[in-house]
């Protein structure tokens, strides 16, 4: 039966078979190592059989290939074994040269993402390269553990969506059997009508926006976790499950995956339960203190202050994340509920300078959602609307949520420098393919 | 602290606190009785006050509110209990007439169904057809639970892609910053080669079919499980994979929501561990022997192939499911491998006569997988297919996966009619909204 390569700590001086992809290959005195890697790492093995070694001749990186041999302890072998007495079968020859080199670092300055994105499923063979995409599914996995102990389930909404219903230039538009269909851009109606129903609902699915512009920040699809709860008595209940979430998420990730999170060379964790809230106001003032730059004239954060706030709340919080409240109002949505004449009800979630998600309490009163959808220029007699203007004239609770980057997310996390590179096959201005 | 309904039993002659919907009002005896509606079900309150009473006049179904009272034994009343001594307050004043009696049964039959669909957010609000809901949000959890025992991690790929991957008409285009693309069909191509890193992984989310028939069948947007696995000995292995899946996610279920299963009126479940395999040749014999009707020149199995070779595995096997084995190599598509001249090693998940899902093993071979695309007319040159075939010619081991559809598994587990009533807001080629 097959081993993994993590799993033959447990069997010194035993003899195993495993299988896997040759990952390096090279000469020294007189003996032939070699690495093989499968799912769980690297393990080493030293031929010295010459048909075993021949078996090898005029075959590159890639060749997949079984082994079996006796494993036997060597602390400088990668794992702490090595394979001796090695019987090697190969199960797909490989011919060709790898386009990139996949057992050293690769590099990831800006110069050489391309090559990275053209070569992404042969580039992810370096392990280390490979464990972001492991955190990342552990990322969901506990997100969706913590929602599920919270009595939230999950829902699919539609992508194909006819109007786009949160306005906007950038939707991707197209024909859908005659009728004119665009990209969903968030499943904010969709998810928002369903609290009706279950009170609490989240999705995980990817999100789309004809985003013009190349940056290390703009990507066109990307993929959103919404979460919504219903029956809130104040908008500090939602902010409370969101950093609940972020603190446990995260928390658990680092006692469970320490050993990946510091082979990524993942910063280290500094959170709280309770996340520090500073007002926007409050933040512009701080910020004008420390670098005598007068932000009265912005509205909302620029990226600058979103990085201060992060450092500030470090030094004087103990916390990388903080909770941005109090968005003045010319920048609230239609959907937002207002707190006075000035601000709205809504925060931004900004972790290790950037906003992972905004997190509002939404306006649950039909009337005042019909004048707030006036007020941002929609017509209410869209029928794009009908749906969800019924769920509000038939009853909605006073509720509230936010959409939450997941790319976002694992980037900082893993103290990455592109969102691109916390996607599997990322999409940009430049990029559709592969 | 807000009490949820299905809680109350544990609080007999205790005094509590609970929030809800208005989903029924009766004058009974001089006496008003409402129904109150939460997340969990239904509580049944008797108002004797005048004054409490009063607060209602006016509202409708659909009225938010919240209610103080005592909670006593009442055997005919829902869940056993009532709420005695109420004082009721209005958190949202709902003065419209519902579009649909939310209290009754809905009809399901089909000059019905766009009514439903129409508004779909209120006719939710019926407890029975909410519960369509939770046991899709449970089957996604239990199936999630099965594949990470099983060492599979979840990626996401692109939904936005270059050219159509598998190629076919049914495919919605768009316009994607001035170059053609289109949305992904299935995550094909990007999971298999996906393997060559993690060996295992699935993908549930949506996948686009521009599918121009309105039948029961047909919706445009669909929720795919997409897993493949590597390192497989054989075909086999995979099947085994996906029967395990089936049979331990859909005892899970029955185990843990026996009552909700019951109260949606499920069949009971007849399932194997092992399920029967019948290849599609034996099928169209015993179809022919039953019915007189002569298959030999049918390639693949007719819908009513499906449906007699379910009932007669029912019957023969004690088992609802079963494998279609040996497709037919005009069937075969070009990532497929063949089994012999006449076969590929593609099986169909068959369940209470429909396909949940085509379960083959890919051909691994380079050299092989360039004949083969030529065979199927496809250009191995075409910049589509560069990073799919870049995996190959650098080594994936032998592999084997499928493609799920978890809208259909949602119909079938739950004895639905029509594949749209197992999704929340279904896109077909009439209805592009809500």
């Amino acid at each position: 039966m097959r081993l993994l390569s993590n799993q033959l700590n447990d069997h010194i001086n035993q003899s195993v078979f495993i299988e896997g992809w040759l990952h390096k290959k090279r000469l020294l005195g007189g003996l032939t190592f070699i690495n093989l890697r499968d799912r769980k790492g690297i393990v080493q093995a030293v031929i010295k059989d010459k048909e075993q070694v021949d078996k090898l001749k005029g075959l590159q990186i890639g060749t997949v290939l079984s082994l079996r041999g006796l494993v036997v302890k060597e602390q400088r072998a990668p794992g702490g074994i090595e394979l001796h007495d090695v019987n090697l079968e190969i199960i797909v020859p490989v011919v060709y040269e790898p386009p990139i080199e996949i057992d050293k670092p690769l590099s990831h300055k800006p110069d050489n993402l391309d090559t990275l994105f053209e070569h992404r499923a042969i580039g992810l063979r370096n392990i280390t390269e490979a464990k972001v995409f492991l955190i990342r599914s552990e990322l969901l996995r506990l997100i969706r553990q913590f929602l599920y102990e919270q009595d939230f389930i999950e829902i699919q909404t539609p992508k194909i969506v006819g109007n786009a219903a949160e306005g906007g230039a950038e939707v991707f538009r197209f024909d859908y059997f005659g009728k004119p269909a665009s990209l969903a851009q968030s499943p904010q109606l969709y998810k928002q009508v369903m609290i009706g129903v279950f009170e609490r609902v989240f999705e995980i699915g990817p999100a789309f926006r004809a985003e013009p512009s190349a940056t290390t920040r703009h990507v066109s699809e990307v993929t959103m976790l919404d979460i919504e709860m219903a029956f809130i008595e104040n908008h500090d209940q939602v902010l409370q499950m969101i950093e609940t979430m972020l603190f446990q998420v995260l928390t658990k990730l680092w006692q469970e995956h320490e050993q990946l999170l510091n082979d990524l060379k993942a910063p280290p964790l500094i959170l709280k339960p309770d996340l520090p809230r500073y007002s926007i106001q409050q933040i512009h003032k701080l910020y004008q203190e420390a670098n005598q730059i007068d932000m009265s004239q912005e509205i909302d954060l620029t990226p600058e202050e979103e990085r201060f706030i992060c450092e500030y709340a470090k030094e004087h919080d103990q916390s990388e994340a903080v909770f941005a409240t109090d968005l003045p109002k010319p920048k609230m949505k239609f959907y937002h509920m207002a707190k006075d004449n000035d601000y709205a009800l809504s925060a931004d979630l900004l972790f290790r300078g950037l906003e992972l998600a905004t997190v509002p309490q939404r306006e649950h009163h039909y009337d005042v959602l019909i004048e707030q959808m006036k007020n941002a220029g929609i017509d209410p007699q869209d029928q794009s609307f009908k749906f969800y203007l019924e769920a509000f004239k038939h009853g909605l609770p006073p509720h509230g949520g936010c959409g939450f980057g997941i790319d976002r997310l694992v980037e900082k996390t893993l103290g990455l420098a592109n969102i691109k590179e916390a996607i599997l096959f990322p999409r940009d201005i430049n990029r559709l393919a592969p």
